[in-house]
């Protein structure tokens, strides 16, 4: 199994049936993303997303000291933020080519958007700028309480663009912190986020936080796959339809999903007091 | 009045001037809901919809034990969710015939939000699966602490279908948590529901839950009836269209609505300093 | 600086460098508004909105008494809220007419959304009405510990139609406090705002708050304006559409900012650990 | 099978195995319609839509004058169209009356929209208001050349309100055409209809028109009723979204439905050079 | 009358009762426009659409020669096409500049749209580039037979930005043509212009067309306003909405516009076959 | 240039400088579909997507008989087509394979209309089915007089998926007639297809039709490629938005292609009467 998942910027493992764990491993450079490892990130999310032995993915990166730095800047600044001048004289032209690259960078991150399966993040130490883009394209973000987050990007000159200010305003219910950490770039802690709900939950250190995070996944791996996929696409449908397009939307999923024989299976284990299983999805 | 409103599963009071009581009535059972249920729910709504002598509304449970501890699974097993195999070979035609189902529930249920009246939910003891369905439809929910709400669609191997996917995540700011309880079925507290803003109140005991809930209505009820049924309207269109889309519908609503009396008669009581009456509506 | 923008009603200051006070400056009536008044105001928003000299603006109440008490009653029962049957006749034409008049009031206070800076409020004391509307079209809310909030329209016999009902719901995640506060027009505290996120810190005093208010616009205006105002323009627009159209027009929009050269002059500035400047905008 | 289908108002007719034709019953009045019968007709669609015996249907209007001339004016002067002064002194309260009639008698018009089985309507002689209504719910209009079309309402002091005004444009692709006969109230004729494409045939006489739809229909009732019900249905979503969203919906419509028998029927039948059977939906 | 109605570069008529006629007036130029005339004709029907004494307008262009030949391509090129590295070394502040200017000349056009009053278009001679994102605003367009058309911004090098690309593909209902068109810049006469459905009827001369132009107007005018401009309003509305979005809006509309007196006015004169007149609005 | 562009089931070719022929090449089959193919087609849209030496493509078939016969029945028939009962006793999990191959199967058919450079597509002969899907996701239609037509999938049971009924209705404005077409899967011709719209142009043999795609493929490449391009991502993205959407985004992307150096070289060979040549995109 983690054969098959063999990658140079990550390190994949099976933690439990059904589980998998995907680390950031950079840590020399606090895990912060080039263009490869962003390519990478969403060739791994796309296997794991129709792997039938997975059933809920948890995200972490390697070392002590950050989740993830962010974007390196170094390695960006000859691509994505060169210095126009150094490139091509017509801005309508570089505007072209910078499109496509956001596009292509926006795609790999909504890769963990479009997993089938939940994906738990759990952070610590350093949690900037993609860190917060990454995170918030997950289900579920935990941290341990070590955890020092900003939306970084105001602070090199510009506007987070790989999903933070389209998925954040939609993750936390308080519209003026949003607007506070975003424009700000100010660094904020594991309670700060806790408070507003943009984690769920803060552990002590960051190797409790991933168990946790282990934990939580093996609980929903150990449902009805049916069941828990069909409730992540709904929950996603949702955020960005109207309530009677969800609606709409829902029957006709659950046209087809209610024919499962899951639902007799997790019956009769209720019944019987015994833990079910599942057929491979 | 109250033969008017005389029903089989439901018990309707008034327990004020403009407000009405619906009891779900099979504590038996723990208020479970079946087909021929959900039906007479949805009669009730549509008829104080448009019944001049209501102005608010509060839901409840009948029973020490439960708001409702949600669908009647066994009830359902012939229904709903009735094995296949059983019913027809054809995955297609059963498909139809489930989402025709699906359709006509989500519609019952919808009739709580479509209710012109602002519709107030208390809840205790067990609340589960369609109870979180029902309350999101309402406006305002609060609870006695001993609530014990779990989504709990994903345990009986299905993605909840009849509006929790829909509108939870509209009502609570916090994506993460609505993904973690959706996606796990765990069970949550008073409080927990109190902190993440599920409910807007949590009392000692049910009946206290009550009667802060008659309270609430009781005030509602007390308003320009105008002003507070445009209020709910305004604000469930608002939840579903851009703010632009808001503010011309409201300019477009108010062109009407600014005509009433009502307005004069709470101005003037408002110098006098006395409890206006207001028109039928 | 401050000779180009002197108004009748408000009170513009400049107290440091990039930043624009606009004080409501009416004290002697708790600065409630009458025509006149937010006509003006959207011109000030307009005009702050294109000025090289601006980056962050905050908004504020004269006097100790009221950020603002609203709607002046009186002055509106001449215009808006005047009695039907004194004007015409034929409630389709009275209703052509209001229409006119609430959308252009939407307008004036639509303006300070759309102001391409940042936008902070500080309230104090009575904040009621016109008070919710103004605050929420804003991008950050505070206020004084001794704040008395209320969406106080339907105790006037009307849906509050310049923004509260299309806004307030996008700006707290909960759903049922909205409904709520809306519904019964009930006071509520610095204290209860806090709590479900509509400001995002209290303050002693009023003049506590103010200074706050200066410190996070100053904040904001010693940032790259390219990147500041793209993110408020971002988080707007991503508020009222999917994330996926959210993520396109954001890369579209950063096609032509990241050709800034405030990305080299703000990584540069790091390096050197200095204060970066940034050309006029 | 008829007797299932008697009503007061409209006769009902099975010409052929699959087919129901649907006959405006009021000749004497040129067809026109008051409130009882658009509750029958809603009653009617309502039925046929779920009746698996049914698989495509006619809209025809008895006589030789008129499909419908349109809402009974004299009827309508005590509804709908009533003086307002004679009812409520209330402008806002007659508006709230005024809503729920419009939005009930619009539920009846969109039942031809929303039934699942194809809709063709076959419209001769006067055709006018109402008649542009109905028969922009249904599917296909053809016609007789004697036909007299116009969209009235203007000419009695009203903009239409029971679909015209939003299906018209969405069904043929001149918006300025739609525009002028919309704000004109002018008669057209057969040949103007089919030229901008508001209908799809012109036959020689009313019973040429009829027997050109039920032959119509006929075809739609021989092929697969999954295929056929499915393509209406995900036509009318595609109609009011995005593309991607279209495709999105198709996806997940036809992962059930293509899990029919019929597929294998017909393709059977396509080798054998015989007419499919399919099962009964 | 036509002395409030007093502008540089156009000439406002009033050749009927309640009928309005705009003249672009800059023969000489082949009525190119610059930035002044474009901001006159925003204020001309600003006025227009709240003016009582007008109920339907024309749009012309003075001289033999042409409608309008578009940009004033001289005039832009010190402004919105002006070479970039002459103004400003940094792209992203350049894009600043570009969007305002683009949003203020789109609003200007947009005024058009947003006319309470049905305008119609007759055009003649060279109608080029903006002449077509005029045209496209306005609600009906006509032409003498001589019209020469085309979208014509890509031969000078860009996208057209002011409304030709929003909304032709809304006003034609045959996409393939508009890409044609749009991507081709090639000319098109009046006879493909009527076969497409861009214009309504084709007129031997411009005399003529302005004739058909008038007397369609004066049509208009003739209706009751009411109906007239709630129709202009709910088919646009619909255009941007779903059927059912469309539906719900105008059922709040007509709460308030059925209450007119325009209603018996059109019915009593009916009967008495006479003109109705109808109160100012 | 073409040795790039070598593939299993197409030719490609370059006819004029900056045009690609892409020709699908299966005429011993009617150029039916089977899964490679439409995987292969996808990376050839996608590769011609950015490949600066392309500025206009257009898509044919090979051989006398068909552009396609759409998809290879008996290849499906093992795949997508396949019998439910050998596959999985599970019809949601049979489900959720489906909905993954049609989504991939669409995301391929999709890359045409994301292909950044005007499509043209030539059609003759049988063009049925997947033909349609195909050249609605193209810009341009244009056909041989011999071609026949039929939105084939209801004859073999089910619901078109891959397109067809998400771009038809936007592509043709007589909606009655995309519904009589896709409900009856009749044959139709070039004369009606040009009639409706569907294809802009008939030639009289197949080589004419080739030679005219290429004819009008040269036009849109020798103008401004960031014109070209710019105004066929505005279309599209108008398609979709509402007309303020369209004309926001338009504003947006123009702010950096209006600084392309295109327009210079544009206006100055229009002066000097010379065809422009424009830089690399």
């Amino acid at each position: 199994m983690a054969e098959k998942y063999s990658y140079e910027h990550f390190n994949i493992a099976f933690p439990q049936e059904y589980v998998a764990h995907v680390e950031i491993n950079r840590p020399t450079q606090l895990n912060a993303f080039f263009e490869a490892m962003w390519i990478e990130l969403g060739q791994i999310f796309t296997n794991l997303s129709s792997d039938p032995a997975v059933r809920a993915i948890i995200l972490t990166g390697a070392g002590e000291k950050a989740f993830t730095a962010g974007l390196d800047v170094k390695a960006a600044s000859n691509g994505l933020l060169s210095d126009s001048s150094s490139k091509d004289s017509d801005p309508a032209r570089r505007a072209v080519a910078l499109r496509r690259e956001i596009s292509s960078f926006q795609d790999c991150v909504s890769t963990v958007e479009k997993c089938e399966k939940p994906v738990i993040v759990a952070m610590h130490g350093f949690s900037l700028g993609l860190a917060i883009d990454l995170s918030s394209a997950a289900d579920i973000r935990i941290c341990a309480k070590d955890t020092r987050f900003a939306v970084k990007e105001v602070d090199i000159g510009l506007a987070a663009d790989v999903g933070t200010l389209s998925r954040l305003p939609k993750i936390v219910g308080n519209y003026g912190w949003v607007k506070d950490v975003c424009l700000t770039a100010r660094l904020f802690g594991a309670e700060e986020a806790l408070r507003v709900g943009f984690v769920s939950q803060v552990f002590d250190t960051k190797s409790n936080a991933i168990a946790g995070a282990v934990e939580l996944a093996a609980l929903m791996a150990s449902k009805s796959p049916i069941a828990v996929q069909g409730t992540k696409e709904l929950l996603n449908w949702s955020r960005d339809h109207t309530v009677q397009d969800g609606l709409r939307y829902t029957s006709i999923w659950n046209s087809a999903a209610l024919q499962t024989s899951d639902i007799s299976a997790a019956l009769l284990s209720g019944i019987q007091k015994r833990k079910p299983t599942f057929e491979k999805l």
